[in-house]
């Protein structure tokens, strides 16, 4: 007879949340509720000490951050990490940022867990280009200039901006939102003029979009390589592009002078 | 001298504020932070009155609900309320359902605001398609199979589907979310298989997403339309198209198993 017989362990289960686009006060209430009840919270790289309050005392915080070319741990550790949890028994919050389906690897989560049998439940958040656009008060459709959104990644698992159909996105003809494009603005600026998108189209970079440390870039594709050129983004960038950001930079302007 | 003579009023505000798609648990700290300050709020059809009740108490609620092809107020009757209300001194809370700049005409009610020099803020929200994709547990964007999210309306100005470049949409080869595509998604199907998607390519109908009434059909885009012709779609409807929607029947079966 064994001395440490095994222990009979309850499968635990596992909550993939969006934490939304990084100011606190973008969470929703379902985020703040699967956090309260965690045992162990597995977040992302500059999600906000304020958002991981909500977490339940005593429970375990990980930071498993993933950064633009930095990975602190690769997916597949962090789906082990979760399982290895999940499997003694935790409630497991995979905290991510802005919604977990939008670029968010939530997908691949998603897979193990449920090829582990480990129950899951997903609490979409808002997601970057929403963020993006309220915070430049710039719709990403408007009656008669767009009435389609493409939400396209602008960093491959190469790191270079994937290979997008450019043509395609061009010829749909609505606001174009892409992702994480901290490093590859240029190149996407190049690909779709070289689609035939004109240069002159409005677009506007945003590095931390609703965070304290918001920066906006207003130009066209074809100044908007150089208007970042010694801007040094560091945070998750968004670039909005089309008709309907050409009202943004006027209207920053009167924002900023009614300051 | 007139016996009235006109008061000075401060002028007022406008927060334009997406609740998020429909269950109130998904409304971010913002929009409730919103709704506690508001004096008047002009509500969508169709929002949970748990949301309506994070307004301040004695704030004036109006419903000037507009569901697809029946108008309850115009977009410029609506416009033309907020504009009286914010003029006579008040913070007016726009409640709109979803994110205020996806395909739900906050930029014309921004337009007209910033045209009479309200100041405006602008609170986004949780859009359908990632409310969607949470509930059937399917990613938006996948690894391999989706690097790109395109969403288009499926509801034009005249009541059928709108004129999208269907070959490019599909050429770009991403998942595709048509919102308010209750009345359209036969329409819908016949153009996107016209323009050369296989009929085999997933497809699932949600209705009431992430409220307690949700409804689905996962099918194909050959089956979707036979698949809800006796549904009498009612609610909000969005319809999710693409490779990673496949895995999303085989997850609710799994799930209903579970339950």
């Amino acid at each position: 007879m064994s001395a440490n017989p095994p222990r009979k362990t309850k499968l635990g289960r596992a909550t993939l949340v969006g934490a939304g686009p990084g100011d606190p006060e973008l969470l929703t209430f379902r985020a703040v509720r699967a956090l309260g009840s965690a045992d162990v919270v597995l977040y992302d790289a500059l999600i906000d000490p304020a958002i991981l309050d909500h977490a339940r005392p005593g429970a375990r915080r990980i930071d498993v951050g993933k950064r633009c070319g930095r990975h602190a741990l690769s997916q597949v550790a962090i789906n082990a990490l979760i399982l290895r949890f999940a499997r003694a028994g935790a409630h497991v919050v995979r905290l991510k940022g802005g919604d977990p389906f939008v670029f968010g690897r939530g997908g691949e989560e998603l897979d193990c867990l449920r090829a582990a049998g480990v129950p899951v439940e997903v609490v979409p958040g808002v997601t970057a280009a929403c963020a993006a656009a309220a915070s430049l008060q710039v719709p990403l459709t408007h009656r008669g200039v767009a009435r389609s959104l493409h939400l396209i990644t602008g960093h491959g698992a190469d790191g270079h901006v994937p290979a997008h159909d450019w043509a395609a996105l061009v010829r749909s003809g609505g606001t174009i939102a892409a992702y994480m494009a901290s490093r590859t603005v240029e190149a996407l600026v190049t690909e779709l003029v070289a689609a035939g998108l004109p240069a002159s189209t409005p677009a506007v970079a945003v590095e931390n979009a609703s965070r304290a440390n918001e920066r906006r870039w207003h130009g066209s594709l074809g100044t908007l390589g150089e208007l970042i050129a010694d801007a040094r983004l560091d945070g998750p960038t968004i670039v909005l592009i089309g008709d309907t950001v050409g009202q943004a930079a006027a209207i920053t302007r009167a924002l900023d002078q009614a300051a």
